[in-house]
């Protein structure tokens, strides 16, 4: 049994609950190693306490699931059986006090058919539970996260390559999401982002016709999924000769990158990196121009939790995967931002990104 | 107000509800014309019996949603504010006896807060009043998805250039992908299947390193959205010489699908174009080697709305827009699919899709 699970089975006797129902396809493979898509069918992990966990799955994934999950008890249903019959019958003549479930997954319609069949007491939320779990990474998530962080790289190492006369934003997304795939990514972990000169001002701009031009910024953000686990970067280029105001903000967002990714360490708060990060542009004079938080929790979602803004005081601990990402965006002029994901560890951050940051002029 | 949200409000009367409550995005785009994706953030088309419809949005989305929807009255609500608390406060002192919401789409976490908010004596699921709207589709919808249809025909016309000695699959899937950004679609419609030699046997196989090699059957199965909508495509392809069986099962398959088509007519039940295709197969001899249903709706989603399936007894009405999609796969030899998007007029049945479906052979 992986030790996620381990955890969730205690997290049940400390919640006072008498079972559990794990129907996010995302957290059936985090808790078992079973990755499936059973669109509208029911999926289910149940954990019943005192007894083993069982899978139960569509019919039609028995074998994958044989073959994958390291719950070793299955149960199938076909697509004329009852799945909800099939949990009740798990529980016996006996109802249970109190149930938790994923209440911000699970859809009101299959909680009216969970309801009738299963007569619980009650039924209580452990988002938070799997939340938390998901927030503190594993040796093997990390594994699978460097993996991703190095994909994406070769994808803008080759991407770069591209960045030619005549060539439009949205061309550049087609060509890095190109690369993703042929360098084995499963594809972008978000929408590509390729923004060049003023447009660089824009935090949320989307790609368009527009071409790169001497004189420009340009500003990719971009990441890939690779084995079930995300990554993200963002990289700001200089094209040709540039106004010097712009330097000096590249200048700005880099340390301020640098001064969040050294405050991330266990027992400080997620808001403490932000503020090193926005002390450092508001000390530039920036600080009107830094409209968003510093970054966000990274894993199996691309955002996920903790969130890295100011006023968050939870904790950070070791093996917590988070980006920082401050960015300077100055309205008609252009804006920098610069973006990686950074681990923590005892021996203090790393970053999963290793991507040059100095400044660097491409040269059409 | 559009034509959907009028049916909309006749329907509410019909179905006895004092209110109505559309929440998934794609609903209150197909419902208001004002198209976004609210995240976290509560997004919601409230309709009271007798009242003017109202639109409440999250505040940084006002600007989007007054330019975009057709329904005037917009309430916004920020990051601080309870949204659950508005929609209270447009019911005003009496409570709703039965209000209508979209039970597979809410979770159970928003129902709560909901049902906490809003006494209403009832929630009654409205997806079905929505899913028979939606699989009639207007003028404008068939517009779009015709131009959807032309956006992918022109994805598989220049990425049949790149059918070469020494490329494989899953870097035809990427020239696919990168050509579908550059003729302008939003991105694909479901994961782009391109497959090979013994794989065009397997319905549901996953494209890989294999190359393309003389005597393949080469199966192209790739869609794109563009302007909210869905096209979806297969064309099967003979690589060099060709072992003759494989020639006979393609004729097989083009007969059935133009059986299928021709009986994709109103007043005819979904179930009799399965038969109608499925018929010609079987008459063939490979009836044991056709394993799925015949189609499935397109529109807003790829499958959507009616599954084309033998037992399906609902009758197809004009308006209507599936696949056709016959297949006959045989274990070690080969599999051939011939998929075309099916609007049913008064006229008769028209195709979305229009590339050749003739026998091609391409020459590496």
């Amino acid at each position: 049994m992986n030790a996620a699970l381990q955890q969730l089975e205690q997290d049940i006797a400390a919640a006072s609950l008498d079972a559990l129902l794990v129907t996010d396809p995302k957290h059936v493979y985090y808790l078992t190693g079973f990755a499936s898509n059973p669109h509208e069918r029911f999926l289910g992990l149940l954990l019943i306490r005192g007894e083993e966990p069982v899978l139960i799955v569509p019919a039609l994934d028995a074998e994958a699931a044989h073959a994958a999950s390291s719950v070793k008890t299955i149960l199938t249903h076909s697509d004329t059986d009852n799945p909800y019959a099939l949990l009740k019958s798990r529980f016996g003549s006996v109802s249970p006090g109190s149930i938790g479930i994923e209440k911000e997954h699970f859809s009101v319609s299959r909680y009216e058919l969970l309801a009738e069949a299963v007569a619980a007491g009650s039924y209580q939320d452990i988002g938070h539970l799997l939340r938390a779990m998901r927030a503190v990474k594993t040796p093997e998530e990390v594994r699978i996260m460097k993996h991703a962080a190095e994909l994406v790289e070769e994808v803008l190492r080759q991407g770069l390559a591209h960045v030619k006369a005549g060539v439009s934003e949205i061309e550049l997304v087609a060509e890095l999401e190109y690369l993703m795939k042929k360098v084995g990514a499963s594809g972008p972990s978000f929408d590509t982002m390729v923004l060049s000169g003023p447009n660089t001002a824009l935090p949320h701009g989307v790609p368009g016709e527009r071409l790169i031009q001497p004189g420009d910024l340009l500003m990719f953000d971009l990441g890939v999924y690779a084995g079930g686990y995300a990554s993200d970067i963002t990289r700001t280029f200089a094209v040709g000769e540039m106004d010097s105001r712009l330097r000096d903000i590249y200048s700005a967002v880099l340390a301020a990158n640098e001064a969040g990714i050294a405050a991330s360490v266990a027992g400080a708060s997620f808001g403490s990196v932000d503020k090193a990060a926005r002390d450092v542009i508001e000390a530039a004079g920036y600080g009107e121009y830094f409209m968003h938080r510093v970054g966000h929790g990274l894993g199996m979602d691309t955002h996920e939790y903790p969130s890295l803004h100011g006023l968050n005081t939870d904790i950070i601990q070791n093996g917590n995967v988070f980006t920082v990402e401050p960015g300077i965006y100055v309205p008609g002029l252009g804006g920098v931002r610069i973006e990686d994901d950074v681990l923590v560890t005892a021996e203090g951050p790393q970053t999963l990104t290793r991507f040059p940051k100095e400044w660097t002029v491409l040269n059409l």
